[in-house]
């Protein structure tokens, strides 16, 4: 299988399943592209060959390409089920899918203001969102009390005990809440630390700091690397 | 089971697992609440003390409540596997799988100059918004060729041969087409029509009619209803 994906500094949506499969140990390929919105660039002229979308991830597997996080990471759990990449109790699994579905339609205002930026540290500019920015601390705040519910409700280390597609689908938000240093509660501080020392999530963010790429569209608030 | 939704005149989101349920025979019990984004609302109250977004769709089975479109519809292929909601075929089943994700992300300027409306018939807006607006063109020229590929490959009648998921999830821009009077290639009428004839969509639409309501915020070209 080969996993397309953006750069590691930038691209939340290509850390979900890459994430996922690093962490499951299910093998693949990785071909990052260099982000583009621009039609001929070589990201849009690669990935439009093989899907529609031309947007990253996209999975390819034999003859078969799946684009779409949701959609791979449902694939990939069907085709490896000694993963339980999903919760293994139905409850629990449908739980799951309602907050990874709300993560992949919803929080824009968390994701406009506080784009994945891995290398950045920009906790004034978080600072200054948080306080003049009210649906940017409604998106926060629904995720600290996700996470603060889900962490009690099923006793950790992860949001559905072991890790599961959940944990994957908000690990582009643990990263956005230390580059824009949000206060956080203590409970889920812990959480954040044990996503950011698993070693996938290690493997990652030494990618991203080497990349050294700067990216005018995903940076609002940046006009060059510090 | 119960389904909460919203206005079936306006509530897109809510059509896509009514449909899915009805048409497949999966009993449930309809609870129809007045669409609002008030806190304090009907809505707001009840949907609050089920699940904290506060939005429809959302399904309750005894003790376990299920909220978004797409938690609701793995949710319902998991318990109802005899219903084949997917396509049985692990290819197709991936690829309607990426245009259900495509469609629950994405196309954002088609649902936002074209909501759903289903009374109302307002192709000069219609015309309008395509002359002026090319993100929706884009959103419109994607789908069709999407749909148009689809029928071809899996030969119909609906997107992925008999009725699935994906056909629930296009099911609300089937209905936007016609109320502002899209022209789409004659392949693509075809399968609108095919649509709008189903009985589950049929008796959508008798009840959409019916409901006679006015929601100014669903509402961003007429004043009254006609
Ligand atoms: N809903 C998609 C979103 C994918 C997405 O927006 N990817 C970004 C990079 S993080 C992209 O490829 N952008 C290029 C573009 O939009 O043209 C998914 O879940 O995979
Ligand atoms: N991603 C959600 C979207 C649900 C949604 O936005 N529903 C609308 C009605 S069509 C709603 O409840 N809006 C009320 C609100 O946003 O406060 C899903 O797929 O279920």
């Amino acid at each position: 299988m080969q996993l397309y994906i953006g750069n590691k500094n930038y691209s939340s949506w290509s850390l979900r399943p890459w994430l996922l499969m690093t962490h499951a140990g299910i093998p693949f390929e990785e071909i990052k592209l260099r982000l583009s919105f621009t039609e001929g660039s070589e990201f849009k002229n690669t990935l439009k060959k093989l899907a529609p979308t031309g947007k990253v991830p996209l999975l390819v597997d034999g003859g078969l390409v799946v684009w779409d996080t949701l959609a791979i990471a449902e694939y990939l759990a069907e085709k490896f089920p000694s993963k339980q990449l999903w919760p293994a109790d139905r409850k629990a699994r449908a739980h799951a899918r309602s907050v990874c579905a709300e993560m992949h339609s919803g929080f824009g205002a968390l994701r406009s203001h506080f784009p994945m930026n891995i290398e950045a540290s920009l906790p004034h500019v978080g600072a200054d969102v948080l306080r003049t920015q009210p649906e940017v601390v409604r998106d926060v705040e629904r995720i600290v009390e996700m996470w603060t519910e889900l962490l009690v409700q099923h006793g950790g280390p992860f949001l559905f005990g072991e890790f599961s597609v959940a944990d994957a689908f908000y690990a582009p938000v643990v990263t956005r809440l230390r580059t824009y240093g949000v206060p956080v509660l203590e409970a889920v501080n812990g959480y954040i630390d044990r996503m950011l020392q698993l070693p996938a999530m290690q493997a990652w963010t030494k990618d991203a700091l080497a990349e050294q790429d700067f990216l005018d569209f995903d940076e609002p608030y940046r006009t060059a690397r510090a």
